[in-house]
């Protein structure tokens, strides 16, 4: 690895059956205003909002709700957290749900004191908080963003046709998140393949960058193999325990960081994805899905060499006798009938995008650098109709 | 992944060329005493000693050094370093050097407020501290024992023939720790490639242990192979920036918790390692290099699936038309063509040890659980006889 870097993740995850018993541990550090944060309400069928509030209650916690945010949180659902969480003096923000929630609390938690307007700052011009932090705490439901232990949070503006995401400072980290694979078991299963191929394309957008030699490649080469190898076995069974503990721990460590330091990266697919589900308000897992195969194979020319790495060491390609774009696209060949096989939406189109709203999605896609092929305008309009 | 866990590294690091650059910005944040712990003076050759104490004295630090710090720190010396801090009323322990000088900065630094004999509360009943601990920051010059950045602390008793590891909780883990890959360049040969081997064994001792599917397991591969990679690299070329800096932080990881998270692990080649090193004073990487063949063909048999997974995953082995055995062993051939390629040494003898101590190093050979096979002291030696 040639780059300089700093790393710290402070977040302290308690992991496994029942991790929810270390709850009222980690109350005990914090004041007596809770905000809760969460969904559409599933963690109140599942049992899960229940054992929470009776914690809470049990640690003498005064709490005040926020219900209902959205699989793409809005800038217009943050004004009202940030009001309810001023309103409430809130203590601690205690996000149960996925990444959704857990980007949401964060957004609240670096908004609720700032003097500004925090989507102008924070989403349009990426600065640092520089007003007091409220603590965030996690208790996960789905897997994917890894939002459990980094910074990133993403908000959509539905006005301005933007979902965009900002990655904060260590200082915004959660405190602590609670991950029990069990907890996840209910979710459908489109959402456990969204989360599912989320994480593969963090680590994905995170190796396709850079030619270097450099430890961090083949971490995520060991992060892939075990996402391909459980994923396979959790669409078949949602409640095989060790496939799906696999997944959320590989979830985790897609995300907070690691794979990243001392490498560049190509955040990409995740502005296509991001454009498309701007217009649609599509889940954000099966946008990333049906934009990669198209973008990969554009960008694959000019990183031919990693491209190979990745067939070989990731999907077992063999390579003899053959020419080194032959063995890469094998490799993408291979990726893709694992991604049918899961149940991956593969288009665009299947996610209600139409031919004439590819103008507007290639406006808001932003060009990242990093990637093998910086792209032109012409270019992701090209990708986006390669997608539909 | 099976078990249940927590997982909490909160150490910074800053890694890079010039990382110590930032060691003013981390002093603003302790008291004026600063201990200033090192080894033999290797650091005084370099010039890392005068960058070091010119930062201290432009950050108005009053210092008081403590070198002298040995390649297996001893509990005599232990008892000198208490005092030094005691007197000088340390607020920080700095330690500049390898892993001895590391392991022994976290022993002094739950020892200074500690009312008992901390060899026998810390090395013999594995007690955790229950006084004021006081930090300790870590910048290193040799790569191996991943001590920058956990909670390990070994330390040797000459006159009881134990060399004996302590593995403390984060709250001794180093505040900080500053890895310029640069800093290793000068260290001898020797050392490096003991270094190298100390990560390897780090990373195989948490690797071949339980059954079940792990993403611990497929990170570690991961590590491995970058490992192996490098270190073919530097033994070849020892400035070799990109593949220094990727052994230096693949120790990191090797063995800063992460790779042991949710699975049984194994530590018995650090255990006969460790009275080999009792008995003879031995490098420690050398002396694990050179007990570890002989344990792992003897356990083989017990764990052949991992075996048989390791040559695959790490080594490339090629799987068709032969046995399980087979393929496990030429695993194990493979290693070993490798391990004889950087230089290690790959018997006792040469390191000291004669047939007549072969019965006192069985007995201060502690016995673990967690391996495939959990040995007799008859196994003991018979290993030990085998790595003569």
């Amino acid at each position: 690895m040639n780059g300089n870097f700093e790393y710290c993740n402070p977040t302290k995850l308690y992991f496994g059956r029942n991790a929810l018993d270390n709850l009222s541990k980690e109350l005990s550090g914090y004041g007596k205003n809770v905000l809760l944060v969460y969904g559409g309400g599933s963690i109140k069928k599942n049992g899960i909002y229940d054992r929470v509030v009776k914690i809470l209650s049990e640690c003498g916690k005064n709490v005040t709700e926020d219900a209902g945010v959205m699989p793409n949180p809005t800038v217009n659902k943050l004004a009202e957290g940030i009001e309810r969480a001023r309103n409430s003096n809130a203590d601690l923000i205690l996000a149960v749900g996925g990444g959704s929630v857990c980007d949401y609390a964060k957004a609240v938690s670096v908004s609720v004191n700032c003097s500004e307007d925090p989507w102008e700052k924070y989403f349009i011009r990426f600065e640092e908080p520089d007003c007091k932090i409220i603590p965030v705490g996690c208790i996960l439901t789905m897997v994917g963003t890894g939002s459990e232990m980094n910074g990133g949070s993403v908000i959509t503006n539905h006005e301005q046709k933007l979902k965009i995401g900002h990655v904060f400072g260590e200082e915004v980290f959660p405190k602590f998140s609670i991950l029990d694979p069990e907890f996840t078991f209910t979710i459908p299963k489109y959402q456990m393949i969204s989360g599912i191929y989320d994480i593969m394309s963090h680590i994905l957008e995170q190796y396709f960058s850079g030619d270097d030699d450099n430890t961090s490649d083949y971490i995520s080469e060991g992060l892939l193999r075990s996402l391909i190898h459980s994923a396979g076995i959790a669409v078949k069974d949602p409640s095989d325990y060790e496939a799906r503990s696999n997944i959320m721990w590989t979830a985790t460590w897609a995300l907070n960081t690691l794979i990243a330091k001392g490498k560049t990266t190509d955040w990409e697919v995740h502005m296509l994805g991001q454009a498309v589900a701007a217009h649609t308000d599509a889940t954000h897992g099966m946008t990333l899905a049906a934009v990669s195969l198209p973008y990969y194979k554009h960008i694959l020319p000019y990183g031919l060499k990693k491209f190979r790495r990745y067939a070989v060491n990731v999907w077992g390609i063999s390579e003899e006798g053959k020419s080194d774009e032959k063995i890469a696209l094998e490799g993408l060949e291979a990726m893709e009938k694992w991604m049918r096989d899961i149940g991956l939406v593969m288009n665009i189109s299947a996610l209600g995008v139409t031919p004439e709203m590819i103008e507007g999605i290639t406006k808001s896609t932003l060009i990242m650098t990093g990637g093998y092929k910086t792209l032109t305008e012409d270019e992701i309009t090209e990708i986006l109709k390669n997608s539909l």
